[in-house]
């Protein structure tokens, strides 16, 4: 994909997302504001390490147990997200079922193509939000649109890096949400059901792994891995932990971002 | 500026910002990965209440200081800073004679030419860096390249909105660094003199001011302030403030950003 950042660089793969959401905004994939709110999510991935936390990975196994006992779950998908994980949402929809519906904040009917298109490459028949015929109560923007066969009447929306304002509107239609987001605070981790806190290539990746675990389970135990996932324990192990580290850093102090 | 975003909304100055640096991506003078890095900047903000706290306000104090003080300042600016604060860098060269020049990462001799159409249609008449004939020793991208009358035989270099190896060199030449950088753990943060954890516009604008107070101060009034000016203790504090809003919304659970 690259060739001039080395492999060996301590920071490889967050320079190489970096270059790809550039690639992809000159596509016409990714807008302006995407890059802007991709910085602001790396700034909590650096005080992560950069890496899969436990509290993130026990997020990913209830995500997936939630998604597995939906009777119809939807990935809903923005330029950011499509840029990042187009191959994996697919692969994801390949094991899983989970539809895929394309839903754009700076929504125009050539954005939505070009993601369409993506995922159509990658051998993505069905897809959702092209043509959104529903509204969302309670949001104004062009989000509010959805597809009556997919976000519109799905029992569980995963939202990946979004802020929060539709989250809170599908709870408040009885949805289950499940989101992406490094940072804690937003108002889609406080809203949603299961908050990921953890950057999404490594989560998609994670996902298809768990799933293979987890694939086998029968009802109720997919039923007590949710009953004892602690969405709100979780939060508190992520804040714990970025104190923690800036803590250290501050004793520390060295150079570390 | 902005006809869509109401004065009126909590977080205008942070959406007009925004905005600004998306047109002036367009204009060829900010670059994608200015927007990425303006994210993380972001993250910080955030959590600092988008306002310029004690410690910002201590560190500004102590840079207008080092600034008066300094025979032959110099202030570096690349294209987020230009997009954000040209108006108000021409500002500050006109009342404390501080030189500006113009260094970029991604250096191409047209974004340089933009950059200071910029400051020229300000008055600007002296502009650093258009034709870097020196190089900053242990640098090896294109930053190296450093003016003979700007940067290079400054006694102090401001530079705002930077990652760390420059400042790094730089201090290395026996140079007084100031930086601003909202992020206490950057490079920048820890190499600076006077790190300076506050948000650039604010920052200028702060600057006048502070500049009105003590224009009128001797110098051994303006070393006073110096001395009793201590980088380590104002990092800290800035970290117990990230930590102590962490742990409020922690358990205040209602939606901040």
């Amino acid at each position: 994909m690259n060739d001039e950042i080395p492999e060996t660089h301590p920071r490889y793969k967050s320079l190489v997302i970096r270059e790809r959401l550039r690639d992809f905004m000159e596509k016409g994939i990714v807008v302006p504001e995407g890059l802007i709110a991709h910085g602001r999510g790396e700034a909590f991935d650096y005080i992560f390490g950069e890496a899969s936390q436990d509290f993130a990975l026990e997020s990913e196994k209830a995500a997936i147990s939630l998604l597995m006992l939906s009777k119809n779950p939807v990935i809903t998908v923005n330029g950011n997200v499509a840029a990042l994980s187009y191959k994996e949402i697919v692969e994801l929809h390949n094991v899983t079922g989970i539809k895929v519906e394309i839903n754009l904040f700076h929504r125009s009917d050539e954005r939505i193509k070009k993601i369409a298109e993506l995922f159509q490459r990658e051998g993505l028949t069905e897809i959702y939000g092209i043509h959104a015929d529903k509204e969302i109560p309670g949001l104004v923007h062009n989000r509010r649109f959805a597809d009556g066969n997919g976000i519109y009447s799905a029992d569980t929306v995963f939202i990946p890096l979004e802020d929060g304002d539709r989250a809170m509107s599908l709870k408040n239609m009885g949805k289950k949400v499940i989101a992406i987001d490094l940072n804690p605070f937003s108002r889609t981790s406080i809203t949603a059901d299961i908050s990921i806190i953890d950057e999404i290539t490594r989560t998609i990746k994670n996902f298809i792994k768990i799933y293979e675990e987890l694939k086998n389970l029968n009802e109720s135990e997919l039923k007590e891995i949710l009953n004892k996932f602690d969405n709100k324990k979780n939060k508190v192990d992520a804040i714990n932990l970025i104190c923690e580290k800036l803590r250290y850093w501050q004793t520390d102090q060295k150079p570390h971002l």
